[in-house]
C-alpha cells in the first residue's frame, strides 16, 4: 500500500540596497514596516560588530517599539562552532524567547552563516532577516540561504539551506571596513563575474580604484550586479546540486587552506589563491587559455590583494583536507573548471568534475612553488 | 534597489506499507531499486534495535552491494541531545562520509528525530529513508519531517523540517514491539481520530482488541488510515503555522511531564495523559460535551493503558515548562481545542488558542487530584 506526501512551499528573499540604513532612523522604520510588532527580536551578532553597530541598532529597534535582544560571541572565523550555536540557543531560551520572534544576523560572513543556522534550527525554523555588513556578506554569504558551523574535520560541513526573509544591504557599512576585509568581498565579486558574467568582470576590472575608494555610484552597481548573479544561480539550483556549484570556485583549495592553517589565513585570502590555483589547473586541463590566467593574476593585483601561503603546506595534507570537500563524489574531489572569463565548463549538466590526481599535484606544487606569489608584486 | 529571489522547490515522500520487508530479501531489493548504488549508506540506530534488526539489514544492504556503514547510539529518549548529533556526525565524517550517500533512520521516534536532523544539516541536507520501527514512528514520527533533540530547556525546541525521500513501513516488526509501544503508537492514532477524522476513531473504537493482537488487516488499515491523515496534514500546512498544530493535541501538556519527569514517563503515557488533560479542558471551556470526554477515556481503557503520574506535579512548574512550547505566542499558553470526536476548533485561522490562566490551573488541578487516573483501571 503506499501513499505520497508532496510539498511545495514557495520561500521569497526580498533584497534591498539602501546608500545608508542602520544609521537612517526613518529608512530603518520603512524597511521594517512589514514586520508584526508583537514578535520579539534577536540580533544576533559578533563582539565587533555588537560595538559597532549592534547596540544602536538595538535602541533603534527599541525606540520603534519592538521588544529587542541582542546576544554576541567572539568574532572570527573560530566561532564558526557546535559551542557558538548552543551558547546562542540557551541564552535565547534563558530569556523565554520561543518561536514566534524574528532572528536578525547582523554582521559578516561568520555571522550570516552560524545566525542562519541558528534561524532555521531554532523551534524548527524563524524567519531570518539578514542585515550583512561586510561586503562579502552583502553579495555572497548572505543571499542563497547557505549557513552552517565547521567541524575539526572541515570547514561547513554542518548546516542547512534556509532563506532568509528579507536581506537588508546599507553600503554606508563598507566605509568602516577595514581595507583588507574590502578586498576580500571584491575577490567573491571577481569569482561571481569569473564563472557566470564576463561583463561583470570587465567592470570590476576597469574599476578597481573607484570600488576600493567606496565611489558610490561604483559599487552600488557592483554590489548590485553581483547580488543578481548570484540570485540568479540560487534561483537555478537552491540545494547546490548543479550551477551552484559554481559558486564553490576557487573553495575546494580554498576552504582546505583555511583549515590546514587553521583559519589564520582570512576566507578570502585563502579563496583568492584557490581561485588562482584552481585557475592554473584549468590551464593544466587545457581548458583555461594562458591570456585569461594572466588577466585573473592582473584583476587580483588590481586590488592588491597580498597573497601568500603562511608556509609550505605538504600536498598530502591539501589531499586528504580536499577529500572531505562537499563536492566530493565516491571518494573522488572534484573541481570547477574555468573554460573563459565568465563561463565554467559543464561536464554533462554537472558543474564540476573530478581532476587526474596528478595534475592535481602538479597544480599544488605550483602552489607550494610561489608561496608569495610575488608576480602579484 | 530591489531583488527578489524566488525558490520553490517540491519535496515528495513516497510512503509505503509492508506485511513484511526487512525479513524478505526480494521486497528490500525492490523498495530499494531506486537509489544510486555508487552511494554508500549510513544506517543510523538506537542499541536495542542495532541488535534486532541493524546488523541483519547491514548484512542485506551489504548483499545488495550498497557500502553500507552502521551508528548507533544508547536507546532512549535521553539520547536526544546535541551530544548524540555531534557523535554520530563525528563518526560519519571520520569514516569519510560526505554529502552523497543516504541515510537510513532505523527505528522509532527518537530514532527518526535524531536521524532526520543529521540528515537534513550532514554536508547541508542528504537524502533520507525512513524505516520505522515503532507504531508510533510508522503513523506519526517519521511522516512530516518533523526532527531534533531536547535541550535542557524543553523537548523537541532545536530541528528542523525536512521530509524523507522514503519512509518504508515494515508492519512484521511490530511483532517484536513491547505491548507497552504499542499502545504509545495507539494513543497517536486515536489523536489522529480525535483531532481529524471520526471514523478512525470509531475504527479504533471498534478494533481494539484485533489491533493489539495485531491481526494482519486490521493493523494494516489503521496503520494505513493514520499514516493518511497525518499526510493530509502536513500536505495543507508543512511548516506548523495552521492545521498542523491539531497533531500538538495532547502534547502542551504531554511535553511538560516528560520534561519534569526527566523523561521517566515514555513519550506515549505523557501525552496520553495529555490528551485527557487536555480534554478535560475543552470541557471546562464547554466547547466539548461530557459525553465524548466520556468515549475519550474510554478508548484509553480499551488499549489498557495503565496512567498514571508517578507523582504530584506543581502546577508552577507545569505552568513553567509549557511557556517554552513552540506554541506560545507572545508568552501566552496556546491549546488544541476539541470540540468533538474528529474535529478540533480552529479560531480564525489559527488550531489552537490562548486559554484563561485560571482554566489550565483547574485542569492541572484535576491531573494532579487523580494521579492514578484510576477510573482508568
Amino acid at each position: 500500500m503506499e501513499l505520497t506526501l508532496t510539498t511545495k512551499q514557495e520561500r521569497v528573499s526580498n533584497i534591498t540596497i539602501y546608500p545608508s540604513l542602520l544609521q537612517d532612523f526613518n529608512c530603518l522604520k520603512d524597511a521594517l514596516s512589514s514586520l508584526d510588532k508583537s514578535k520579539p527580536i534577536a540580533i544576533i551578532t559578533d563582539s565587533n560588530v555588537e560595538k559597532l553597530y549592534g547596540r544602536s541598532l538595538q535602541e533603534n529597534l527599541l525606540s520603534l517599539n519592538f521588544k529587542t535582544h541582542i546576544f554576541h560571541f567572539p568574532a572570527g572565523e573560530t566561532s564558526k562552532t557546535r559551542a557558538t550555536k548552543e551558547s546562542i540557543e540557551n541564552q535565547m531560551l534563558e530569556n523565554g524567547l520561543t518561536a514566534d520572534l524574528y532572528i536578525f544576523a547582523l554582521g559578516g560572513g561568520v555571522v550570516t552563516d552560524i545566525a542562519g543556522y541558528i534561524a532555521a534550527t531554532f523551534c524548527r525554523g524563524v524567519p531570518l532577516i539578514a542585515i550583512p555588513t561586510s561586503l562579502t556578506g552583502m553579495i555572497d554569504a548572505s543571499i542563497g540561504g547557505k549557513n552552517g558551523i565547521s567541524v575539526p574535520q572541515g570547514k561547513n560541513l554542518i548546516g542547512t539551506i534556509y532563506q532568509p526573509k528579507m536581506i537588508l544591504i546599507d553600503l554606508s557599512l563598507l566605509n568602516t571596513l577595514s581595507k583588507k576585509e574590502l578586498r576580500n568581498g571584491a575577490i567573491e565579486m571577481v569569482k561571481h563575474g569569473l564563472v557566470a558574467d564576463r561583463a561583470h568582470f570587465d567592470y570590476l576590472e576597469t574599476h578597481a580604484d573607484q570600488i576600493l575608494a567606496l565611489t558610490p555610484s561604483t559599487l552600488k552597481k557592483a554590489v548590485y550586479d553581483s547580488c543578481q548573479i548570484k540570485v540568479k544561480i540560487v534561483e537555478s539550483d537552491e540545494i547546490g546540486v548543479g550551477q551552484r556549484h559554481l559558486l564553490n570556485f576557487g573553495h575546494t583549495i580554498g576552504h582546505a587552506l583555511e583549515k590546514l592553517t587553521h583559519y589564520t589565513m582570512s576566507h578570502g585570502e585563502a579563496v583568492a589563491i584557490g581561485i588562482l590555483v584552481e585557475s592554473y589547473l584549468a590551464c593544466l586541463l587545457n581548458y583555461l587559455k594562458p591570456s585569461c590566467f594572466e588577466r585573473i593574476k592582473a584583476i587580483f593585483n588590481k586590488y592588491q590583494l597580498p597573497l601568500s601561503l603562511p608556509y609550505k603546506i605538504p600536498i598530502d595534507e591539501m589531499l586528504n583536507a580536499m577529500a572531505l570537500d562537499k563536492k566530493t563524489l565516491n571518494g573522488e574531489r572534484r573541481f570547477v573548471i574555468l573554460q573563459d572569463i565568465g563561463h565554467a565548463s559543464s561536464f554533462e549538466g554537472k558543474f564540476c568534475t573530478p581532476v587526474d590526481l596528478s595534475l592535481i599535484k602538479n597544480a599544488l606544487s605550483w602552489m607550494n612553488s610561489d608561496i608569495t606569489f610575488g608576480y602579484l608584486r
